[in-house]
């Protein structure tokens, strides 16, 4: 490959700042008041695909949010790469523990601050510029494709239709997805396994109306108190779930992944250090890094109920709500876990409330093979710019789209992920180091070249 | 007595118009931005005692919000009665469950529904209209104070300075309250005891910032989770309260008055009914009725922590907070028992999460005398009223400066509610009947003309 490095060395701030454009567009795909913004950032990426020379940009309306599609086909013989990321971003609340406002991003000690800076708007992005790179420098190896969605952090619903609908449209050799996280920058690895997700919302009903709690303590169940009992069976004493079937489908992580994970560098005092807790706490009989992996979790995302002002409101409240999310690993199925939990919440209810179990969305565990020539490509490319092998990891978030690329492309997914676990997505003060930005854009070209040469090699073969 | 009654019939319209106007005052003391509307509500009490002919009415200031005072002394031979009451109201919230807005008070049924209808603004302003048709129909047979605060919704802290500070001013022989209830309009009752409070907020920290719950679930302690289960420890299974100590000072409530309470008329199927609810829940060993008066509880007033947004955020909260109050019986101590909370809840947390424990108010319990002058007077004018013997009571509320008045004063309070359980008060839609409001403005001057007369009895015998 020629002359590639230097042309993103030479565009460096200009790369910097067209994200910075984009992450001051605030699309909170879950909150219907930021549906102007959501509408525009995909304008955006329109926009942008046009300028860098892909071919057939559009902005494809579904029942959701848009997704934008380009292609660029240099020859039909080459293998295709179907590069799928999402505009879209988490709610940015609660805003007053930002230290700068969420949209309108700032560099600071070398890291782009804003919401959606790693997640995933700044790995999104830079496909982009590695595309732009790769056209203007005379380096692409590959038929590309482009697909980034508006609805990743709302559930993907309208991504699953239009796949089922575009089938040939978006027929390709493998996925190229940048939404997942390395262990450190000096540490490459690649993600090579997901959790899946169930979130269900619950609500539980004591009395028609809030009561005086002096007048009626004591005698009429109080919701929040039994919602807190509910949620506090929900795990035992040793952080296992108690919902009844719920491990029956798990499969235990084979024993030599075990073993390289207790291999891999993790500093368990730093960990502790920099979320400045005392102690980790987790599942009996396994460390944090399997844990957070290959392990299923219940969290209680939100609660709430009652007065919640300031000062003191001696009040029975009639409702309470929480929202509760479950990780998933091979092979449990999230409609099955979804329907587990909602019967096992019901069946614990006192007869002194009702409950209402609602599902909000979820997403099959997925494991990606590593003997691929997809992930071989990638190893390749990592080792070319980090001058390391990459470590192959499960990550513990949720991509729930891979498993459904899966069943409905045939087709598997590589997790090219240049983000860091302490980029607080999902979290006030979110930001993506401008390191990895750069080094995302210089190792996507060679993971093109590597997987050109590798598919060639095996088509001689 | 002569044509007080008549003078009460001729009057009503706008003895009910003056209320209402008052109820316009939105005089939320917990909540600073009502600061204005607090004092405006006391200027206004102030007014009306000047017009019907109290003496030296003031709004003295304090360092929270003013008390109003005023007296009327015709002879100092003969006894006084001073009038507690307070102007300041609950907050609205949740607003949406209002039928109407909760400061724009309507008469729907022969009832007053506004915030404050009832507690306390519709029962303390009985005592001004008794007041005022006591010296237009030349009945007034005591002299009077009143003392009206604005801060018992927020723990009275500016009352009890004021009592210290005052003591010769409010020197009384008896103090005269409504500010509770009775079972029913065909069921007259007095209240002889009121519970305790303690009120104390407790927030539990995990990380340092909120977390991706894919990427840290399942190995970092969740806060709303370790929440959930240290409140749903704080009670058995049996609905006792597991706090070490919590229990060791409560006294039993005679057998004779457990006796009377299982007498006393109550439907347990209508109060199920009227709260919509299957199924009562309370301590075992004890009726509703006692549930809700001779025994301790443990109740979450407010629980919020994490997303509570619409749609689902897969984070784990760095926070999750509560408000949490304890009902208390003689001989509890409401000191004492915030301690206790306090260091069992410090006690309970595990390694993984950091506690802060912080005091609200609270009051110490109390049951007067039902031997004593005051508390005869009061059965003679309920009978008077309504034909029949009131039943004594305890009630399940809390009303903190009954017990400072008696330490500070030396006086016991006669509690002349005329309330009734379903008037929502501290809830939504808060209603107060215009028969129990003119009920008590009839009832107020036979209980000051019984008073004077037993008093004149018990000094000639």
């Amino acid at each position: 490959m020629n002359n590639y490095t230097e042309y993103i060395q030479t565009h460096k701030t200009r790369f910097i700042d067209e994200l910075l454009e984009l992450l001051r567009i605030p699309s909170v795909s879950t909150d219907p008041a930021f549906k102007e913004h959501v509408f525009k950032a995909a304008e955006f990426i329109k926009g942008q695909l046009d300028k860098i020379g892909a071919d057939k940009a559009q902005v494809c309306q579904t029942d959701g949010y848009p997704i934008v599609y380009a292609e660029k086909i240099i020859d039909p013989e080459l293998p295709t790469v179907l590069v799928y990321g999402h505009y879209d971003v988490q709610p940015a609340d609660p805003l007053e523990l930002w230290d700068s406002p969420p949209f309108e991003p700032v560099i600071k000690n070398d890291k782009i601050y804003a919401r959606g800076a790693c997640d995933d708007k700044g790995q999104m992005y830079m496909h982009l510029k590695a595309f732009e790179t790769m056209i203007q420098t005379d380096n692409l190896p590959c038929n590309v494709k482009f697909m980034i969605e508006g609805e990743e952090e709302a559930g993907s619903e309208s991504l699953a239709t239009f796949v089922k609908n575009n089938k040939e449209r978006l027929a390709a050799d493998v996925i190229l997805i940048s939404d997942t996280s390395m262990l450190g920058n000096e540490t490459p690895s690649i993600t090579m396994g997901l959790r899946g997700l169930s979130y269900m919302e619950v609500e539980v009903t004591g009395p028609n109306r809030d009561l005086h709690s002096g007048m009626y303590g004591g005698a009429v169940a109080n919701p929040i108190n039994v919602l807190c009992q509910m949620i506090a069976s929900l795990t035992d004493e040793n952080h296992h779930i108690t919902i009844p079937g719920f491990y029956d489908d798990v499969e235990d992580a084979p024993e030599a992944e075990r073993e390289g994970m207790r291999k891999a560098p993790f500093d368990l005092e730093l960990y502790k250090k920099k979320l400045d807790i005392a102690e980790v706490q987790g599942e009996k009989g396994y460390s944090t890094l399997e844990r957070t992996s290959i392990r299923p979790t219940l969290d209680v995302n939100g609660i709430w109920g009652g007065y919640t002002g300031e000062g003191a409101k001696t009040v029975i409240a009639s409702k309470a709500y929480a929202k509760i999310s479950m990780r998933l690993v091979p092979n449990q199925d999230w409609y099955k876990i979804s329907e587990l939990f909602q019967k096992h919440f019901e069946a614990i209810a006192p007869p002194s409330v009702k409950v209402k179990v609602t599902r909000h969305h979820g997403g099959q565990p997925v494991v990606t093979p590593i003997d691929s020539v997809a992930f071989k490509a990638a190893s390749a490319a990592f080792k070319d710019t980090f001058g390391k092998e990459p470590i192959p990891l499960r990550g513990g978030g949720s991509i729930p789209i891979v498993s459904m690329f899966k069943s409905e492309l045939g087709l598997d997914s590589v997790l090219l992920g240049f983000g860091l676990d302490s980029d607080a997505i999902h979290s006030p003060n979110e930001h993506y180091g401008i390191f990895n930005y750069m080094k995302g854009i210089e190792t996507i070209p060679l993971f093109y070249n590597h997987y050109a040469k590798l598919m060639r090699e095996e088509l001689v073969s």
